[in-house]
Formats: structure tokens, C-alpha cells, sequence
């Protein structure tokens, strides 16, 4: 996607450019986002931008993707060495909160896709519920979960971890996340039954 | 909100006017929702419309508060008469599902409040979670539920219902929500634990 840069300093300048559009359409919104203010934001000129991307859709399509990948990298690595799915999920939800506190401009522009680009916002949510679908199946398989529909678990899980985002991590800020994170484990792991 | 009608016609002309609202901004987006678009669909007159509203702005508003009103509506008509808090979650999830699918273009527009009016989709989703929260601190005072984090609990199941909402009623339409909300319901209550 994009041009890609020849040189180092093309690269170096193209990655500053991304960053400047994470952060300028991040904060204002698609909509309100301006070219200029980007390449501001980069301390480059206006047509530098269109060296490397086509328009500002294009632009922002590469940040949800680039959103996709980080996200999905980010979660692989927490739940990496994790004894099993249980622990996977706490540690996976724990790392998506501190996540979203990292890179909330990302997070934004995720939210955003669905409505300035629904197809790349399927995409997103329908790729990583895919994998998250299969590692449940195969957590069922071997006995590390109860058996249940995995892929509306997916989805409800993965519900769970975005609006704990938006709420505790967006909204408020919150530094305790360890605490937020367990809590909402707790309710994952044994329900509310008393 | 807005100007109250003085009469019958004025009252159903008001509420067309919203109706129209509802489905323009709900199908085509906030930014890309004309009032021209929306009168002419209510067919009245451009200049009927600023006779009940200042601005697209405040009958977006409107339309948010109209969703908070009804949303809370159908979930107290769901609940009322379940025998305990875990059934009352089961229908109360069912309920959502099926409002969603009813009503998409309302649900389509608190989304968009995300970005359109950031104080209004707070206002909605912190007004829900407060009064969730005290249900479910009823519910583990009387024994019903599990003792638990009532705030991050309150969160993390409307997390689960919107993300449902948004896989298996607006991107796909299916028609066994029940089966949906059940599998959904037997995670909430049991937890993924073996």
C-alpha cells in the first residue's frame, strides 16, 4: 500500500509522515484532519505527502492496518509462554488495556474506521476474531476451557477488552489496570454463578 | 431540546422530521446527512425543519437521548419479572440484540456519537453503567451473583452485548439471535473454566 520510499531518508521520511497522521487524525478525527496539518505536524512540505500516499483515505487505511498488525504482535507476544488459555486470556487482555494507554491516537483511529472505512474495519475485527476463534476451539480440544461456541465467544471477549478500553483507559486514564484487567478475568473465568 | 410544538400537527410534524433524521443520519453518516436530505424524506418544506431544531447537531443529540430513553426501556420491560439476576442478564442480552436489529439506524447513530458528540455518547454509556452497576451490587447483596468488581463487571457485559450487536445483527442480519445470546449467557454465567 502507498509508494514505497527508494532510499533511507525516503523511509525515514514516510514513517514520520504515518506517524504525524496517527497523531493529527487521531486527535481531530478523519474528517476534520487536514493534509497540511499533517505535513505540518512532519515539519515537510505539502506535496511531500503525496510522494508517498495517494490521499488522506489511503493514509488512514494503512494506520488501521498498521493498527491490525502492532495489535495483533502485541497480543502474540503476551500470551507467549502463557501455561494455558486461561492464563492467555488475563495476560491478553492486560496487555491490550496497556496497549490502547501506549497508543491511544491508533486506538482512535481504529474506532473511526468504522464509519470512514467499514470494509478495512471488518477486516480488522473479523481477522483477529478468526485467530482468537481458533485458539479457543483448540483451548476446548485439550481441556483448558469448558466447551462453548467459540466463535460468539470470540466476539463477546473481544467486546469485553474494547470497552474496558474506552471506558477505563480513553475516558479516565486509569493507572491500576492490573486491577481492572483481573477483575474482568474473574467474570471470564468462573461467570458470575454464585 | 429543541422547540415543543403548540399543536397536534406541529407534534407530528416534529416527530417525522425525527423519524427522517433517524434514517438519513443512520444510513449515510452524520457528515454526509443533508437537512435537505432529511426534509425532503420527511417531505416538508427545507425551512420546516428549523421550526423544531437549531441545527443537524442538535437533532443528532436528540437522537442520542431518544436512544438512551428506549434502549433503557426495553431492557427494564425484558427484565422485569425474571426470577434472579443471572436470567434477568440472559434476557436483558436477548433484548439488546433484538432492539439492535429493529432498530440499526438508532444504534448506527450512537456509534457515530463516539465522534460527532464525545459528551453525549459518554453521557449515554455512563448513564447505562451506573444504573447496571446497582443492579449488579443488588444482585451479590442478595446472594444472586458472585461477589466481583460491580463497575468493570457493568462494563465488560455491555461491552459483550454492543460487540454482539455489531457481528450478528448489523454486519450479518442472523436470525437466531436466541441461540446467539444463550451461547453469549453461558459464558457470563459459568466462565470459560473446565
Amino acid at each position: 500500500m502507498g509508494t514505497a520510499p527508494k532510499t533511507n531518508r525516503g523511509t525515514a521520511r514516510r514513517k514520520t509522515l504515518l506517524r504525524s497522521a496517527e497523531k493529527v487524525i487521531g486527535e481531530k478525527g478523519f474528517a476534520s484532519a487536514s493534509i497540511a496539518e499533517i505535513t505540518r505536524d512532519a515539519e515537510t512540505a505539502l506535496g511531500t505527502f503525496y510522494i508517498y500516499f495517494a490521499s488522506k483515505e489511503q493514509v488512514f487505511r494503512e494506520l488501521v492496518v498498521e493498527m491490525g498488525t502492532l495489535t495483533r504482535r502485541v497480543m502474540t507476544d503476551a500470551v507467549t509462554g502463557a501455561p494455558d488459555r486461561l492464563e492467555a486470556e488475563r495476560r491478553g487482555l492486560l496487555a491490550f488495556l496497556r496497549f490502547v494507554a501506549e497508543r491511544p491516537s491508533l486506538y482512535r483511529i481504529v474506532e473511526q474506521a468504522r464509519f470512514v472505512d467499514p470494509e478495512a474495519y471488518r477486516d480488522y475485527f473479523s481477522r483477529f476474531a478468526q485467530a482468537y476463534r481458533d485458539q479457543l476451539l483448540r483451548a476446548e480440544q485439550s481441556g483448558e476451557i469448558r466447551p462453548g461456541d467459540a466463535e460468539v465467544r470470540a466476539w463477546a471477549l473481544m467486546g469485553i477488552a474494547k470497552n474496558l478500553g474506552d471506558r477505563f483507559v480513553l475516558w479516565e486514564e486509569r493507572d491500576d489496570l492490573d486491577a481492572i484487567a483481573d477483575a474482568a478475568f474473574d467474570m471470564i473465568r468462573d461467570g458470575l454463578s454464585p
